[in-house]
């Protein structure tokens, strides 16, 4: 049964990967699953039809047959417990992977995330200059205890897993700020997320979509 | 195997139930698993001990035999997915409760948290009475789409699940801040949550907890 997921139609990073349906391409790429997408707009997202697959408007859902998913967590965590090759076999080991996809989410997304508001909808406040050090220094604290638990390893816990691959999407939020390329060992470790063929297939899937979009004008 | 759980010797909530061990600890008495407590300080939970339970330095963590896991999302689903009475049986409606598990954590929980950052480390600075308004149409605007989709239902997706237990938490963070009392349907959901003899036996033991520590001196 093909999953058919939801993205943009133009998506607002322009095609950079960080919107997240990315999370859930990458994936289905890693477990060899094909998928089918349908596109909507920020006017379609906001309609019932879309709200009934997910209740707060957002990109990516996940319809698989009767079963319908939002929470990019919950679709990961879904595809990564139906198919092989994102969680290890061992029960304990795999609890640990699953301890690593919600950090990702729950522990060092919050303050990037906070960035990422004051950056988009808190840009021309006159408090956000002043408070931008403060809320990079939360950043700072996160990534450093990241750092210090991953040291020289390739991966967070063993082998590549679903908690890497979110920890991977969530820290690309940072690309470019400085903040992770401060902390070269999680900056290689984005790398090598990136250089993962199934991540290059997903990141060409979504660039095409926004680069039909433009092309359409 | 019964497991043992950190929390903190005096929480800095009071002993109000706002400390993450209470989720873990309300999961627990939902299955009817006994669990022992391992009390930190602000000082011991920074230690090599304790971050090599939690990288993040925070409280709780979760020990069973050889497992050891940290972040409440992860321990909650653990305890669910190894015991009866968090998670339906059905495979599609299980994908669902666990949605509202990450829901709870990644999309209604991060303007809530950013609401509480402000409030505890931004008090004091010029800019916090000006943007809070900002903040709460934020975390307005997700309470809005989430009691639009409880609507008249006691729980979010059938009989009380994982994903309930963690939204009702999440939303106790706005108690007595006219946010949640705004939403009648999400109030009633929360008092419903709290109303549970496995919520009351844990916010009992997590209370105790603190009132020794008063006692103490």
């Amino acid at each position: 049964m093909t999953p058919t997921i939801t993205a943009f139609e133009r998506s607002p990073d322009r095609g950079r990967g960080l919107a997240r349906d990315m999370r859930v391409r990458w994936a289905l790429e890693e477990v060899g699953q094909a998928y089918e997408v349908r596109l909507v707009s920020f006017e379609t997202m906001k309609q019932p039809e879309h709200l009934a697959r997910n209740p707060f408007g957002q990109i990516p859902s996940f319809e698989e047959g009767d079963l319908i998913l939002f929470e990019t967590g919950a679709i990961v965590l879904h595809i990564a417990q139906t198919h092989d090759g994102l969680l290890p076999a061992d029960p304990a080991a795999r609890a640990r992977a699953i301890a690593w996809l919600f950090a990702a989410l729950n522990t060092i997304e919050p303050p990037i995330l906070e960035r990422q508001t004051a950056l988009l909808l808190e840009r021309d406040r006159p408090w956000t200059s002043e408070r931008m050090p403060l809320i990079e220094e939360r950043v700072r604290a996160r990534l450093a205890q990241l750092s210090a638990r991953l040291g020289g390893a390739d991966w967070l816990d063993g082998g590549f897993s679903a908690g890497d691959l979110m920890m991977v999407m969530v820290l690309r939020w940072l690309k470019g700020s400085g903040l992770l390329e401060a902390a070269p060992n999680l900056a290689a470790y984005v790398a090598r997320g990136e250089a993962r063929p199934a991540f290059q297939r997903a990141f060409a899937a979504q660039r095409a979509v926004f680069e039909a979009a433009e092309a359409a004008g």
